[in-house]
């Protein structure tokens, strides 16, 4: 246990700069706040750097905290961390899930520059739900590490691995594979009733505002859309994700 | 068209009140914020009392706006009246969409204290999306006419009818009427996919750290849970209300 008494520590401020997504790229690591996340990201530890804790924070005790550095802070640094609006005095560094080149997953969800944080991480803690085995995030996605989908995945950024990629590659990459890709789209698809369970898929998803691109589109097996039955003019992107998603594994 | 130029006006102060969910109960009105959200409500316009803009707001040519009373004030005025952090100069005060005592709804979602705004607001256009006839909001749910349900609703409060109401009252009605009531429980369930597709049925969905009250859970004709696979604990109740309605009605 080591004790760091100022805010202008450098540790202390390496650790803010985790607020910034160039500081996440550049170091592989995140910040993750409060006990839930604490907790879920201590059951892989190889996700967990170091634990930040406070003078007066009760830590479980049935938190194992061997081989992993911990740091004893004042209020004012575990303030000066906290991006919520009640901090419960608790951060962990953490590596991001590193996904190797061509993992060979069965069920995939694809996303196309998904922007909102809280939607994103809906979807990540969705999918993993749905037991799929890896996400890959088109170019002009959210960073899923910023602290909001973090925290909206409740955790599941650290069960699920996640994946920055070029969705062509992808695409033909799961086609070289035998996977069928299910894009979703307004126009020139089927209700994705037509589309039965299957063992392996992969889904593809997109824009709040735009959808997915026609490039993309156009390298799917089959797009799909979700009927609108009322006076509603389309659905939430992660509302659309999780009735997808949990329809083709059946 | 009227004008008002003070943020001391008797009116403005009414308007400004609504953001106060005693002042949105008394009255059986609330303020709808935006381009898309007035819209959506004058495409209803027995739900439009009053439309509220700026001089440099361009209302839109296709907005029929005959027989509504518009006000145009000042900007400080719109600021003091918006709840957004980009602010659009346009607000409607609406009328709560009545409902009749007994409505023959044959596809109901009966909620039990969901308490995020947002969570609700999803709900609400995710219901009007699958067609569901009307919503009844039980004890401890968040208000629906909230800024931020009303928002994340993207104008289905305008579409969907919502009746607050007490959810053992309503169960015992819809089993009178022989429409399934179908719970959501971790316990004592079956997996959804188990219950087929209905012309008519009711689903209940609870908050969102507790889930539904067991009173209410004795009292329904089956309940069901989402199976998860993967690591997550549990699914969003949005992405679960999406899941169970689209699957019930088939």
């Amino acid at each position: 246990m080591k004790r760091i008494e100022s805010v202008q520590n450098p540790r202390v401020k390496q650790w803010r700069k985790l607020h910034t997504r160039k500081e996440r790229d550049k170091t592989g690591t995140f910040l993750a706040e409060g006990f839930h996340l604490v907790e879920e990201a201590l059951k892989n530890k190889e996700l967990v750097a170091e634990v930040i804790t406070g003078e007066t924070t009760l830590i479980p005790k049935d938190w194992n905290l061997d081989h992993t550095d911990i740091y004893l802070v004042t209020d004012e640094i575990l303030t000066s961390l906290s991006e919520t609006e009640t901090p419960q005095g608790i951060f962990a560094v953490c590596r991001q899930n590193k996904v190797q080149d061509d993992p060979q997953w069965k069920r995939v969800l694809l996303l196309d520059a998904v922007q909102d944080p809280g939607n994103l991480g809906t979807i990540i803690r969705t999918a993993d739900a749905a037991g799929i085995d890896g996400i890959v995030l088109g170019e002009g996605t959210v960073d899923p590490y910023n602290a909001k989908t973090v925290r909206s995945s409740q955790g599941s950024v650290f069960h699920i691995p996640l994946a920055k990629g070029q969705l062509g590659e992808w695409i033909s990459r799961l086609n070289g594979r035998q996977i069928p890709v299910y894009g979703t789209a307004l126009e020139g698809a089927v209700s994705y009733k037509e589309a039965e369970s299957k063992e392996a898929f992969a889904l593809l998803l997109g824009n709040e505002g735009k959808g997915v691109s026609p490039e993309w589109l156009e390298m799917t097996n089959q797009n799909l859309y979700i009927p609108i039955y009322g006076g509603a003019e389309s659905l939430n992107v992660a509302i659309a994700a999780g009735i997808l998603m949990y329809h083709l594994r059946g």
